[in-house]
């Protein structure tokens, strides 16, 4: 599909990365850089396109994020990360909400300079270990004791797969929140139409300037195109064949990797 | 309410009793007898009328439960408890089940008759302290992995009140794993029909000559109703006004208490 029709890769000045499973897999002991995506990214920064990070990660804060990174060879910089957790702050304080933590320990310094006293909000993220009962019971007593209830999940995945095996992602923990409480949760991240249109923002590029390259098909792939811009499926990651028949996204082509789809945007520039 | 309409008594032979909120309350210092209940479950036993507790406790054993009760005072056996653990060994039979059990330390005796090698299925029960994240990634992990995953949830209560606060119910936990394997978990406990039927069955009653009393309007009287009983709301436990205004459900009368209502079906007899 990649090979035909490649009018999508035309007219592009910005890409929307999602990380995980498009720069590096979490394999048994630790991550590892997928074949041509170190290169891929340096040929995107050399060739003048622009270049932001779109995840959903809410176990580090973006500086720790980034330096791993940099470790395994890309070449990126904090600001190029859109993540839940900033985007989450400022929803915080644009409406003077003080919010409950119940996330990973690596998360708690993005949000050092938000008020915690006294909460009137939860905010949940992947908090992994965190997840213990008594933590859990601790953020539903707030909320329900709460006149109007407000739970902020940081995105919403089932489950995502760790060296150790399958683990439940916050999504799981929001919806025992959600029935617990008789509420809905906001998400912020990935597919909110606002996290992507932060993202673009940051990128300073227009929707129809952009793509965005994903592994997940409901949240990278179903999220940008349904702010305006085209969407690449990678065939890495979380990706599975069943993918492509979907019933309701259809990805504007599926390339096998993160280098292949840079080859054709940059022949098309 | 009560005094109005006494039709609702007439022509009654057993009687089903919720436990938790109709015989006692569960305070500060543990369980404390609701004001007239041991007498009323006396005056039951002396009139002649059947009667069985139909209950969703599975922080116990029936045997320990029994205890419990006869400690308060009420005089119940056994053979007189309806609980979900029961109901579930009896549907693992019938299915040839084998169970991964995520439920309270003090239910596991329940199963003891029960396989549980090779799991292909995970029955969910409040587990409480349990319900570690660990435990309950170990519970997704075999779902996930089974061609058609099974999931028996003993109840799908939201939460309940204890000495120390409020706690997450099972309902809570089952939601998580349902949202993250996609999956609709099967309830053995109240509301579901086939659990009032298998009570009226231990009563020995049909269902027009039994009056269910509770105090959860939805999993007590809806849940009774719908199986062709009579269902009276107490005015304790976990009763609160806003229920008199139920959009779906509508009790055949509302009583003070456990002892109002025996008051009133023994006039009739």
């Amino acid at each position: 599909m990649a090979e035909r029709g490649r009018g999508w890769a035309r007219a592009v000045r910005g890409l929307l990365l999602d990380v995980n499973g498009v720069l590096y897999d979490s394999g048994a002991g630790g991550a590892v850089p997928i074949a041509g995506s170190v290169e891929a990214v340096r040929r995107i920064k050399a060739s003048g396109l622009k270049l932001q990070l779109c995840t959903n990660e809410t176990q580090a804060s973006r500086e720790s994020f980034v330096r791993k990174l940099r470790a395994l060879g890309f070449d990126v910089s904090v600001a190029q990360v859109t993540a839940p957790a900033p985007a989450a702050c400022h929803l915080l304080r644009e409406r003077g909400l003080r919010p409950h933590l119940l996330v990973h320990h690596d998360l708690v310094p993005e949000f050092a300079e938000i008020d915690k006293t006294n909460p009137n909000c939860v905010v949940l993220g992947d908090a992994a270990e965190n997840f213990t009962y008594a933590n859990l019971n601790e953020a539903f007593r707030l909320l329900i004791g709460m006149e109007k209830p407000v739970l902020i999940s940081l995105g919403k995945g089932r489950y995502y797969k760790e060296t150790d095996g399958l683990k439940l992602d916050v999504g799981a923990y929001m919806k025992a929140l959600e029935y617990a409480c008789d509420i809905q949760a906001e998400v912020v991240g990935k597919p909110a139409k606002r996290f992507f249109e932060s993202a673009l923002a940051e990128l300073g590029v227009p929707p129809e300037q952009a793509i965005m390259i994903g592994d997940d098909i409901v949240n990278d792939v179903g999220g940008a195109q349904q702010c305006g811009m085209r969407a690449l499926q990678v065939r890495t990651g979380k990706y599975r064949s069943s993918d492509e028949n979907h019933p309701e996204v259809k990805p504007d082509a599926y390339v096998n990797n993160l280098a292949e789809a840079v080859d054709i945007i940059l022949q098309e520039l």
